[in-house]
């Protein structure tokens, strides 16, 4: 018996109390279905409002604590839960991040991951909101394992997956707002899908840990109308070795997987790649480049 | 028209001379195809001796330059070609190495790459053949291109693919020599193999570069005949955003394949990993483990 997980993947309205409902609905449910981790996807309270680029949208953002982990600290210790929520983090005037929150089963507030890479490409204007994260590549320790939480734009980053798995995360967390420009051609959107999937499978991989990733999924129109994103849903859930126990589709879905903690002790013992890295020719690592 | 490249998959003898006349074949079949790369896989010269560790084995290591440079840059000029080998080069008496060599299409040495990473499991004891290589992780510049050559084991480190980034290498390459033991059961072949492929294209993704690998084939038996591999071929090309190209069976083939040089710099225009790599945090990839 492994850790019972869930990964609940919803579209988001542009009705903050309406998208909490649903949310507690389907932990309620996930919980009443055995998950004692749960994990939402990232900024799951509001529209993936950074399509643009307006003041206005830094009222969505709250303290840590703050309003979101009061109501869902209360949530997890009534279901006895791990839970994983993803806030837009206001840590003072003109100061937010982009913020996962791990709230233990008794409601305690376990820790926190400020995400570190932020991406900013037309329709994810994320450097706009966020200011990048300085609390490192730290996985959270709760009573069902250690977190090692990232989000979204870090699945790229080979770099965060194994910072953490040197800090002994025991899995990989991935909250995730990612999808397709509908203008893009089908074969484009298809590379792209494979992509964010094979590179995080590779960090699984590469670090002999489970790993999962909660995207959100349907249509949302930017503020002003102007664009839209496609958010392509396929959750998912790999083992240590990446192969694949459980992948949603693009509609609203909550997947339920058992993982194995224990996995990757034995993966480590036939492939042993903590054993032969090679710090002493790693420096370069930390040049922007090597010119 | 992108780089025309030929990936040689080959089952090898024990028969030396047989080898390299097979292998000299299959390049100028390759080369009369069009190859302007040809790639050869992991130690191909000989069965792959590191099944088991006896003394007499070491009588199969070269100089570099030596005799297999010298045949094989004849070819190389002969036919206009680049090419890459992989020896086992001996250094000094009790120093030798797992190198790849290139050669340019003039038939002079363009240069080496030392494996760095060393594995040592059961069946693969190549700590006790090969000292770690000592020349880093440094790309290729050939007349076809900055070629980034890696090394099998290197193959499950994403530091290795990313430093070859950072040097701005335009193509990752790895000969291979990696297969099942046959007495493993068909679902952890097939993670096994998935898992292979999976991380290496997690690395073309991460990095935005075309990657392949070139793997021997075939059934070996170890000197002692105590045990054997089935290595599994399944050789691959993949572009910048790790899209399969082509794929190889588990027996001999030879896979022609166009790649397009130009594609990455198109691939890091919508994802410009490298502009938010976070180096100011990364100190910690320099430990063993962050305890």
């Amino acid at each position: 018996m492994g850790l019972k997980t869930a990964l609940i993947q919803l579209k988001c309205s542009e009705n903050l109390p309406a998208n909490i409902e649903r949310i507690r609905a389907e932990i309620r449910a996930a919980a009443a279905s055995g998950a004692r981790l749960i994990l939402l996807q990232e900024l799951h309270n509001n529209h993936y409002f950074c399509q643009t680029e307006a003041t206005d949208h830094f009222d969505l953002a709250e303290t840590v604590p703050g309003p979101s982990t009061e109501i869902f600290s209360a949530l997890a210790a009534e279901l006895n839960i791990v839970l994983l929520l993803s806030l837009f983090e206001k840590r003072s005037s003109g100061l937010y991040h982009n913020t996962a929150v791990v709230i233990d089963c008794d409601g305690s507030l376990a820790g926190c991951y400020r995400k570190m890479h932020i991406p900013d490409d037309p329709g994810f204007h994320e450097k706009f909101y966020f200011t990048a994260g300085d609390l490192g590549f730290n996985p959270i320790q709760t009573s069902v394992g250690k977190l090692g939480v990232l989000i979204c734009w870090d699945q790229w980053f080979p770099e965060a997956a194994r910072l953490m798995a040197l800090s002994g995360a025991e899995i990989l967390i991935y909250p995730t707002a990612i999808g397709w420009d509908p203008d893009d051609r089908q074969t484009e959107k298809k590379r792209q899908l494979e992509a964010w999937i094979t590179v995080q499978r590779g960090h699984a991989i590469a670090n002999s840990l489970p790993l999962v990733a909660i995207n959100r999924c349907g249509t949302e129109a930017a503020a002003d109308r102007r664009n839209k994103i496609d958010f392509w849903g396929n959750s998912f859930a790999c083992g240590a070795q990446g192969e694949m126990f459980v992948q949603a589709g693009e509609k609203d879905e909550t997947l339920l997987v058992d993982i194995d903690l224990e996995q990757s002790e034995q993966v480590r013992r036939i492939w042993p790649f903590l054993r032969d890295r090679r710090i002493d020719a790693y420096d370069d690592l930390l040049k922007r480049f090597r010119d």
